[in-house]
């Protein structure tokens, strides 16, 4: 895969700055860029690199301006990170594609596959499970029976999908997921928790990426819903009967607990903890290690364990180290008035 | 599974109100509630969809007294939430069981297995295992040398049991568990960590249920042991040499470190932190997030981090908003003060 | 495996007060100490149990003092820990060795294994993959293309290795570990995210443990590098293009997001986050829960979220349970110095 400078210019519509005919074989970050590499200079913190990287070609904003003689070719474009991007895309769109079925795979004989699916050594795919077409399921995954999967999913090594779990069109769910676990469902009587059987299921709507190791699992009755474009980091653990609304992203180990509603497009910082049975406003931003105890309106942005507004977090949290000052400066202030009295009612 | 109101009442032993022939076949949620399905009544909160459910069966608690006509014919029976795990559990007793060796799985010559034990492809069993009866064993888990299953064991897909643990009858793995793996116990000389080896074990008693993802690491010497009846959520964490009491309840992402020691009919809320070589006393009760650094009494009623009692927690929380404001009054008032000293000297 | 008193004395070059005859079989701890075994007493606060233990050999520090008949022969030895550390090595290592490549493995025709390796059943070695000698790839292990894997690795079962990865001498990689999936990039368009490409790797240096279930992913351009002696806990979240620098041992789930550089030495408690673009500077303590948001010095020691020194952090937590107090205190020295000003004013 060699590209020269003219070639990448022409595939991202970005006008060239030095030699068009200069050949790279691979990407780098600016700061550690190699002849036959190319870089990119997006946030501006890291401007210094571009006047000493050894990349040949780096991918520029067009508003950027040298204050220095650069030995690398540059590509302007509108927006280097989202070229980068792009031609991140293209050239993983290279890559030999995997298909067919590998022996050593279980297929049961009443699934349906589409089109140019893969199956990896030691799969399983059990009764009656409908798989889309270009799906590509890589070995020591599982797929109960009764599932059904969209259309160019990606299932990773080892991912674990309970029966009767639905997994929408371009999905991409990584090694240990886990879908449709029972949820923690118990009735207590006299000190002692008796199962509740959870019949319902999980739904991953469209364009789903789920990180390694994080858990959904089923609900009670009914469906635990992750909407589509969500974006779940790794080791997150979405309890049964939650409803996670469109294109909200959260960083990773986040937990939501049982039957809690979040709206679109919300942010969380990783390691939030959110009770059951709360609703989270569209468009909300979570702190990191933030614990939500209540409903928070739209737009909201929270931190803090339990949560408040993120603008007055920072201000009381450089309070809290001169806690122990303020306890001994209001013991000063209480004696010192007390004497005040003292003097007052001697006078 | 098609059931009239009056085969569902009798097996609850409930009074019909309405038609005793209307037909179910499906549960709902009450505000979800289709024709031909059955939800129930428990949370007065949902009371106002009982009026408006498409359901055309709802179990009800006896006292539940209508202030509008309802089109659902009602089940009256003591314990609404409880009359629906039954009729779950009845539902799901009726699914086809599972046994029987599938081919490609690897079962040791040297391990015993018991009567009706199913084992799902790729799964694995070595070395002298000995497995209980009416087992399910589903694909791809791993079963160490030397390990025990008792009766009526639910271990699902991918689940990972280390050598020589034991597992207690009537326990439920869900995917990705890890039960055995070593603890966390390094010699440091100079700078450098040396492994301890973990010689010891994991026994989880009876009816002990155990999330998706979670990990229970092997004791160094002796066990870490999960007493019968303790129902643990997902990607918890439990150190090597822990011991954690009967009917003791865990939400997902607790942790608690080596040699702590957890009373019996303890409830824990998500995301604690417990640290090492701690008791904590029998029926206590950990508000989520929390971080336990000191033995705790029973029947304690804890949270925040360090934790300290729950009713002086949200009044604290209240408080930690207005820091800032108590910061700029404390300042104010001491010049109040020197301003009044001042006063008082000159006169 | 038996010894006597003399054997193990002589291994641990230590000194036998008691009977150089008497056999052992097994370990225990000194509190749970049975005939045939032999414990060790190295934290005082054990003491007490060296008088009853019915271990039938207790290693001993030099220092150790009987005040009392103590019933078990007794070993002494510079350092009675370590030397349980030496032994457990010594009878681990006498455990028979796995090798051999068991049938149902997939080993790709491309991969290239070293001497003396260990491939059990249903585990995937993909195209070109390099495998070093005295590895042992227990069943239901994923390792894929083009990965290269040290000496002397051992990779339990389950464990996923994505792509281009590289694992070296002497790691240990317990159950569900996830090496290599995806990092958690978008570029954002109009509120709908778009994956980056994360075409990097990740690589162990050697001598790192990675616990059960912890996720370390693929950077999005260069390397995600955990360096030697690193040891990491269970459940841990490692994201893209962050460095772990040597002999820093991490506690169980701990996350730290992107980019973000850990100095060598470290030592962090369990459930600490750490922020992105951030470095941690050599040798610092940060504790359990602790939240890092900004750059951290060497020898530093913080505790809190946000973090601060440590030796604050207990001061201000014992204020915090007094807030309310404070408060109602505040403002009723506010009433009084206005009460006073009102006495002084009239006067």
């Amino acid at each position: 895969m060699t590209f020269t400078a003219k070639q990448i210019a022409d595939f991202l519509k970005g006008e060239i700055i030095g030699n068009p005919d200069i050949e790279v074989d691979n990407f780098a970050k600016i700061e550690e860029g190699k002849p036959r590499t190319i870089a990119f200079l997006s946030n501006p913190k890291y401007t210094q690199y571009i006047y000493e990287t050894k990349a040949d070609i780096v991918l520029v904003n067009n508003d950027f301006v040298a204050d220095k003689p650069i030995s690398a070719t540059l590509i302007k474009v509108p927006d280097a990170y989202a070229a980068l991007a792009t031609l991140l895309d293209m050239v993983n769109s290279l890559n030999p594609r995997k298909t067919g079925i590998e022996e050593m795979s279980f297929v049961s004989p009443t699934a349906k596959l589409g089109d140019n699916v893969y199956v990896g050594a030691f799969a399983y795919i059990g009764e009656n499970v409908k798989i889309g077409e270009n799906v590509k399921i890589y070995p020591q995954a599982y797929i109960g029976e009764n599932a059904k999967i969209g259309n160019n999913v990606t299932i990773h090594a080892g991912v674990k999908i309970y029966h009767n779990c639905v997994i929408g069109d371009n999905c991409i769910l990584h090694s240990g997921v886990v879908i449709g676990a029972d949820g923690f469902g118990y009735s207590q009587q006299e000190g002692i928790y008796h199962k509740i059987q959870q019949i319902g299921n999980v739904v991953l709507e469209e364009n789903v990426e789920v990180g390694a190791n994080t858990t959904i699992d089923r609900a009670v009755l009914g469906s635990t819903i992750i909407r589509k474009g969500v974006k779940l980091d790794n080791l997150i653990q979405i309890a049964h009967n939650c409803d996670i609304g469109q294109h909200t992203v959260m960083a990773a180990q986040v937990g939501v607990a049982g039957s809690t509603k979040i709206g679109e497009s919300c942010v969380f910082g990783g390691q939030v903890g959110i009770g059951g049975h709360i609703t989270i406003g569209s468009k909300s931003q979570i702190g990191a290690q933030s614990g939500i105890i209540s409903n928070t309106a739209e737009n909201s942005a929270v931190m803090g364990s339990p949560a408040y507004p993120i603008k007055n977090y920072f201000k009381s949290s450089i309070i809290i180290p001169k806690l122990p000052d303020m306890y001994r400066q209001i013991n000063a202030l209480e004696k010192e008035i007390n004497e005040l009295k003292k003097q007052l009612s001697k006078e």
